[in-house]
């Protein structure tokens, strides 16, 4: 489902715009630390915040994440887009975040720095659709 | 509305992340140059996109920017979210695109690079709320 170009961007450590829907049909955004698992994005939340409690009520999410390039047609930058559905798990995030500090902070890091962390909910995204400007939108 | 430090990070010439609601009431996410007229913020298309009927049909809109701070206390990346609701009219996107091509690829530059662009689409968003990480969420 998620083309290799795509998949790149992905685990660039850039970092990934969240949208949301609240309850009242608004958007909401947070920005998080991403990661892949086969064709799925993986995102570690601590507390249960609301984008917690939005996805859970409606799965629709858009993940956006811009990259250091320019598109040779267009000479606009390069980002992604995914249209996915989420699905929320708790447990696990103290040892996905450990896992991304070490792309979004640098090696050696630990994070969460403090002992006996929260265990979190993992969000899984499955891809339905990418968009943006990129290699992806061309079917490379 | 809009906090000083908000200001700064929307005039910073880093691209917008524009959410939108679909008709179906799911997310729909793209990127764009921003500009700020007073407390309002202001985005040209082009073309009638999607997101230009998304917002005719729902105006409740999120932007997102990305800014190169770190936040001090928590030690994660600054990023400014603008909830607010949009103002389509129809005229003036070639003149604010060239207006923000200054800011988003450097001066002197001639854009749209064509001549006789189409009039486009300006936005304007107001602002109802600020979030993210960042000064203007301590009140600064």
């Amino acid at each position: 489902m998620l083309p290799e170009s795509a998949k790149a961007a992905v685990t660039s450590g850039r970092l990934a715009h969240l949208a949301t829907i609240n309850p009242d049909g608004s958007p909401h955004v947070t920005l998080a630390w991403v990661g892949l698992d086969g064709d799925d994005i993986l995102i570690a939340t601590m507390p249960d915040q609301r984008k917690i409690r939005n996805m859970r009520r409606d799965p629709r999410v858009a993940v956006s994440i811009e990259t250091n390039d320019r598109d040779p047609a267009s000479g606009l930058d390069v980002y992604l887009v995914v249209y996915g559905r989420a699905t929320v798990t708790e447990g696990g995030a103290p040892e996905l975040l450990q896992q991304l500090a070490y792309t979004y902070i640098g090696p050696g890091v630990k994070f969460p720095p403090w002992d006996d962390p929260p265990p979190g909910f993992v969000t899984r995204i499955t891809v339905e659709r990418v968009g943006g400007i990129g290699p992806w939108t061309r079917g490379e």
